[in-house]
């Protein structure tokens, strides 16, 4: 039996074919265009395979509710031609199985509490800190949500006394995607994320905003563990700075196990996501 | 068949005897003193009667994971004598029945969901402003507990840039609660909250703050009701200017029903807590 895995992301779609030990069987990637386009190509791969289940895990925001008519659709998005479109919807006309779809950020803290950094765990917070900050819930070994998935980077932060910035997002401004996603740190300093240096001052402000965002996670929900990824989180000295600035801020309130063992990086670099819709797909077979 | 459910704030305490529709045979209500005074009360009341389980909604923070050494303990707190007292263990001594131990604000919660304002809900988040900023939350019509209860009054919230005040809680200076909490209003303005009239400027303040808590409880928890109540919430104008605020701070970013049934205050003041715990002790009854 096979299963299959999609990633769809708003700059990449990445499809994978799995068998039942989770082997990857034949992986591939390609720019995310039109949807169209996008899915001629999704169409392509899996009209190769007789896969018994797909777990879709996409960019959003997105209709996750069964009950809501939007359901299966990709919401409010600048990406050109894929406001409102129906993905699950065009996905189901083409291949008569089940699916299993929520967002990107909820397949990969899936991804990682299942095979990553969340092992052994029952809940975590996965958070992506890359072109925006997102986040998905897993409580009880489940997908969490509320009437829609989270939208974890999207809440005020409070200001560095000297940050003059006026945030990058363009429905809060400076709500904490738009203080510390990765395109922040380039309108700040002019330089890109990846090619700042890690003594660049600018760090210390981003871990000082992030580590406030773990702080409102902790009181609200209380995960086991906190697992940060994307690009961002590629700077292998910001998880330190985090947990530095995590500490003084929650000034011990609440009693979290060791912040090494409570807030850690993915282990599953850039794949956390395909392989949690891998997992789902195939969790929907035993059903 | 006779339930028994108490309140155990920080102030008073409140205990209560019910019968199987819930009808309250008895209720009385103490000051805090110190918890052996305090416990002896408790026993002289509930002595008089053979109930078959108790529900607790206790202040806190206190160890609420039964897996934990300190689980029914009063954990830190400033109240004299309560620091690391066995309120559980005390009440399990005297009486082997059934009880549920939680916090005040989680039994609120559940009071709210199942005969208050969020009837006919699955999931909610009471919140009370007063003395402090807390809340509980419930998910598929339980309460919702992650590594310890929420303590969603204590993470941080952009200031409003004309605000000066420094914040009076005394672990986290400006956070939620050392920004917007009953003695923050008297604080800032010399006059008991209590006695500010509806036309001082100090509620819109007190609005943009509490509007922002909300956005992070809805884009991270996304409940389909916010519950607001507590001493603060008994001014009548301020729930509107909280739902403008958070309209505002929103921006449509997040859909959420019309912000009338999202955001309401509370339907049974003062009580939600010992009803909700009169509610959790009949439960157990049933188990």
């Amino acid at each position: 039996m096979l299963v299959g895995g999609i990633e769809a992301g708003g700059t990449k779609f990445v499809c994978a074919v799995a068998n039942e030990q989770l082997e990857m069987i034949e992986k591939i990637s390609f720019p995310t265009v039109s949807p169209e386009e996008t899915l001629k190509q999704v169409f392509a791969f899996f009209d190769q395979y007789h896969v018994a289940a797909i777990g879709i895990g996409s960019f959003g925001p997105i209709g996750v509710r069964p009950d809501q008519p939007k359901y299966g659709y990709v919401l409010s998005t600048p990406k050109k031609g894929w406001e409102n479109f129906d993905v699950l919807g065009t996905l189901k006309s083409r291949y008569s199985i089940p699916m299993y779809w929520t967002t990107d950020v909820n397949t990969a803290a899936y991804g990682e509490l299942k095979m990553g950094a969340a092992q052994g765990c029952s809940s975590c917070i996965y958070v992506t800190v890359g072109t925006g900050i997102g986040g998905g819930i897993i409580v009880d070994r489940q997908i969490f949500q509320g009437i829609s998935h989270p939208e974890m980077g999207h809440f005020f932060v409070k200001r560095h006394p000297e940050d003059t910035y006026k945030g990058c997002c363009p429905y809060h401004q400076d709500c904490l995607e738009g203080l510390a996603s990765g395109p922040s740190l380039e309108a700040r300093t002019g330089i890109k994320g990846e090619q700042l240096t890690a003594d660049d001052p600018i760090w210390e402000l981003q871990a000082y905003y992030l580590a406030q965002a773990l702080v409102a996670y902790t009181v609200i929900v209380g995960p086991e563990k906190i697992v940060l990824g994307g690009g961002v989180m590629n700077q292998d000295h910001l998880l330190q700075k985090i947990r530095r600035h995590f500490l003084k801020a929650i000034n011990g309130y609440v009693q979290v196990p060791s912040v090494e063992e409570y807030i850690v990086r993915w282990e599953l670099p850039n794949e956390s996501g395909l392989i949690g819709a891998l997992l789902l797909a195939m969790e929907l077979t035993n059903q």
